[in-house]
């Protein structure tokens, strides 16, 4: 496995991977691999000749600097769980690499970077977008693999390839879950005893809007405030927010649901050290169908 | 010489380069070539085994719509002089092809924008380097060559290449003149009679600028009411900024010159059918000598 650590070095390999006829693929992530990321490098593997993984955990996307400071790193770990996986190129850059002195361009994926996660971290998206455009220019993959549990960066990633013109397929997969149910999050490592117990309000409240759903409900705010319950039950878990939106163009959804409709969450949840809080993020693209007439 | 009008197909132009060990360069326009693009062009040949200019009015980095709409368009002539020129492939997207429906990721290039041209026409540079991005990553070059007239427009261009990791070269030409000085530009088609010779008030105040340094003037304000005493001898002419300015981070210059020091400058005359104003540019940079002390 080859550790990698300039743009210049990461450019070279896929020089040298498009002369040899070889197909890359990149798995963009921060560390603290997890089962979730794994699962992206499988799915890279099976689509790529070469599997790159970047972990980089980029400042710029951190709002809030104690979040950052807190941010798990673990450099050797994710190395040997590379490794292990069959992973043939890790990039690694160093902060001063990515963002070089005097560094000042930022890419803005305008309207989707609005609501949701962007309304509570301000400048949280433009971070991303702009260290994956970095990263697909240093990589220059045939195809970049992301988990669908960050469902506004994966919309706001397939945009920004999409307007950019980057010769790049964006490929999204499902959440990885717990045995329980939580989604696996980096994050995830600081919650223990009830404050764990009580981070299942987020996949409560996916299935007590699902629910909703299956009963007839068509109303969104039925809808939402199923959800909203299922969290608020949980007195530990603090509400970020719970909207129900068009899985595309993220525009609030309808006041009557109709087709599939994205139900995204974020609470936040006390440290197990007591260091403040955890926000967990959660969502489902809820398949509204058309309620046949009459039998409602 | 082949014409180009998608993005994907550039794409597919720049694998076959590469495959082919073909060098490659790019000269972006907006059309309406003078001189000026061509002596781009003959550099870019210099550098490449292939020429590729891309001829695109964007409208993205137009602040008044009505500067848009009488930007002249002269496709037939500029796709005539590419090919006597000895052009490889020319780039003519339509509006479309760039900005799909939808579009809204924006590159900017923060502190270089701001000032100059930046302060006179809010979003130009944020359409530039959007563009120019985009041209960039559709054409794959190793080199791209663009001219120093628009000095502002090269900074930014620099900076968002070394920043995003784009792996080009970016070579900036000295400004061509017309036999008086005048600097070639597209706009100066609209300048005719007394507007035109007024026009040279530019020229004369980057002499007039260079002479007070000659004669050992250091004063930053000094030099500057040099430049400006210039332009207010030609009454056409409504000076929309001088300034004196660092040459790589355009912050303003010290009270003392000391050093290579930007004048760059803008103008507007009146148009020769009456409707409104051309804007014009120029600028040079200064090498201020140290003064040797006892001689002054």
């Amino acid at each position: 496995m080859e550790v990698v650590e300039t743009v210049r070095d990461l450019q070279a390999c896929a020089t040298a991977d498009r002369r040899a006829g070889r197909r890359s693929a990149l798995v963009p992530t921060m560390g603290a691999l997890h089962r979730g990321h794994l699962a992206l490098v499988d799915e890279a593997r099976r689509r790529a000749d070469v599997v790159a993984v970047s972990i980089f955990v980029n400042p710029a996307q951190f709002d809030a600097r104690a979040d950052l400071a807190a941010y798990p790193r673990t450099l050797d770990a994710d190395l040997a769980a590379c490794r292990a996986r069959g992973v043939d190129r890790v990039f690694v850059p160093s902060e001063r690499e990515l963002y070089p002195g005097g560094f000042q361009s930022w890419l803005e994926v305008t309207e989707l970077s609005k609501p949701l996660c962007g309304a509570s971290r301000p400048g949280h998206f433009r971070g991303v977008a702009t260290v994956v455009a970095k990263l697909l220019i240093a990589a220059q993959p045939e195809v970049a693999v992301f988990g669908r549990k960050d469902f506004q960066q994966l919309a706001v990633v397939r945009r920004l390839v999409r307007d950019l013109g980057l010769p790049v397929e964006i490929v999204g997969l499902p959440t990885v879950r717990e045995s329980d149910g939580l989604a696996l999050s980096s994050r995830n490592v600081h919650l223990s005893g009830e404050a764990r117990r009580q981070a299942l309000c987020l996949v409560g409240a996916l299935a007590a809007a699902e629910g909703s759903l299956s009963a007839g409900e068509r109303r969104r705010d039925a809808v939402l405030a199923a959800a909203r319950e299922a969290i608020a039950k949980a007195p530990l878990a603090r509400l970020d927010y719970a909207e129900l939106r068009d899985p595309e163009t993220l525009a609030p959804a309808p006041a009557m649901l109709a087709g599939p409709t994205l139900l995204a969450l974020a609470a936040c949840l006390p440290r197990a050290d007591g260091q403040g809080e955890v926000r967990l993020i959660d969502n489902r693209v809820l398949l509204v169908q058309h309620r046949r007439e009459g039998r409602a």
